[in-house]
């Protein structure tokens, strides 16, 4: 436990050190799959002062195990993650300037080249609205089921992120460093896909060369890297 | 007072050290109710060779108390507010690029999601232009007027910020490092609010959801952090 | 002279540091009046590695009267601008993005608040096209002379600088440091009205504003700063 | 050859520093043209430890000649680019996201002024689509070829870099130093050019000046540097 412990903190000093999430605005999680345990990040805990031993140790309904914090605020929203996407051991939470602008649109990322085909599968979609009565009732688990929801359809693999309508992006992937990385590719293809949309309204990428992209990268035909 | 001296001092420093202010663009105060008194930043002195001796203590009617130094050209807009918002304990002025935006638009920003809602609770407003009598008088002073004008009908508590127009924003909080905390959330809403709007000008976020996140940080409801 | 140098150098490296100036994309002049003596950079040296016995003496007619290097490819522009502005000290070009975007779009930036009416009257001009004998003839001195035409109505201490139509902009001021001040004043406003004028594109600044704000730092009734 | 895989190194390494290149977002490479071998950065090494012994050398047909990592998945496109280009010595590719984002608008970005003519005469272009047939095929070497196309009227010294559809930036030099400055260039002008069409969408420039810029930097008629 104490490795994963370990890599949670450092996937949370990157996101703060990285620029990604300001002050305490995100939030980075771990699963250890055979014992039914998550790490997760304190509530409110400034980033420069957090240490390994604030990581808070939470079972899949929520119940604290180890730590003396209180785990962040979004933690029943990773829980629903982990119990809906079991390929993943890694989840990160952020409120980074494109991905958020996108989410505050209410709009899915389009794939516009390579850069996004490279890790993300089609678009980075958007939630819907939660309703009235989700908003009433536990909020945090209705947002990770509205996350479900979204992926009823998707395979989270492939598609390793999410806008949560007028909230911000979740990423995740088997790590959780990768959940980082996920969270900071996403920000990077936001902003170009802005930029995209500015400069050509009408911008598209033909399907056929993102679906080459993914694979360079991803699944038995893979041939980057070493 | 030594201890408000310092803690003005560094508010001072970090709108700098942030990139929230450039040159002198910017200024923090304090206020002591008890006494009556208010420590401001001097005027048009660099930031990077500003000490706690160089703050200026002035009386409610700005006459200077303590200090060798003529205080911010801004002090008679921070007592303006100080009278007219009991509940805050300090008070930022600054040029932060995108919050000037707004302001020199002449628009309030809108509330597009969580990240605004988790701090400031509707638009931030944005006041009336000042007529050619107040311009005439005694400006700093009008311009505290404008924005108390502005909050006739709003709590200054969960709209902790406002919009000069063709100015630029002041923001306050129950201390000087509240004041700056504020100062920085609003350039980034400020931000966020305009990409959302270029990717879609027809964004908006539901009542309750804003009113769930705003709750979630404050009041007797608040379950964020330690 | 050693002194003017120095500051020249100086005023370089600033524009470097800052972020304003890439690569050698930029230049400061200063100007010895009693002598009729002007200190420049060198032309396409790094800043990396410059130093003060790099820059280069000229006299009034562009003539090396001290210094081992060529001077800037833009010296006679400096020349031309110090003739037909005899209160200026100090001249300064770069290539800042968002003024050079002005300068790309051929028009002027509005004054649309208080950050550009504290330290420019009115709008930043932006010159008229060379014309075909201009081009073909000595380009940089053309170059000085379409900014000395674009003056002939306008005070160039109280609009200490403009866009050169398709190329970027020039500033100046009492000395190279306010040139170089200038200029960073001039990226800051002109983002600032890009960013305003996306979001409304009809914003504009009520002009007694302008001028409470101009002269609260300029002439015999300034009141900013100590 | 060591002094090749030193300053391919470098020029990999300065992408990076420069923030050009995210990630392994990236790579340079260059040609000993007398030995017909060209030596690359390896795929998907991190830049934080990447060393000189990394570099991978190749023949002109693609076979490793040295080193123990498998070469850049770009290499094919690399070499097409060699070949097609006799006159360049470097070659860069980048996902830098200004350039990126005209790329996945699969425009040509503009010459607006003075900065882009200095360096680049004329558009930068964008290749066509890949068809069907190409992306079945020789992916990278197919890329290759799409821009060797786009070049069929151009001259490649005088318009060292180009944009792959729905990809990113290609650029290129006398050295692999020089790739990477005209990479940098390249975004600097490809954000300049989507400021100045956001601020005046029918901005252009005199075909003159762009000549005159052009040829103050190159050719026998250069008078810019030392």
């Amino acid at each position: 436990m104490q490795d994963l412990k370990r890599r949670v903190l450092q996937a949370n000093l990157e996101l703060f050190t990285s620029g990604l999430v300001k002050y305490t605005w995100g939030n980075a999680s771990g699963i250890d799959r055979a014992r039914g345990i998550v790490v997760i990040k304190p509530s409110g805990v400034p980033y420069t002062t957090m240490t390994e031993e604030d990581m808070v140790l939470v079972d899949m309904n929520g119940k604290v195990i180890e730590g003396k914090l209180k785990p962040s605020s979004d933690t029943l929203t990773h829980l629903v993650l982990y119990k809906a996407f079991p390929e993943i051991g890694g989840i990160v939470h952020t409120h980074s300037p494109f991905a958020t602008a996108w989410a505050q649109a209410g709009m899915a990322v389009p794939c516009l080249g390579t850069t996004h085909a490279d890790y993300y599968r089609g678009p980075i979609p958007c939630t819907s609205a939660l309703s009235e009565e989700q908003l009433k009732g536990d909020y945090e688990r209705e947002t990770g089921n509205a996350i479900a929801d979204c992926f009823k359809a998707l395979n989270p693999v492939h598609t390793p992120g999410v806008l949560v309508k007028n909230h911000g992006p979740f990423t995740w992937g088997q790590t959780p460093e990768e959940g980082t990385f996920h969270a900071s590719v996403l920000e990077e293809i936001a902003k170009m896909a802005y930029y995209t949309l500015q400069i050509n309204p009408s911008a598209s990428c033909n399907e056929q060369l993102k679906e080459v992209h993914f694979f360079r990268k991803h699944g038995p035909t893979a041939r980057y890297g070493q």
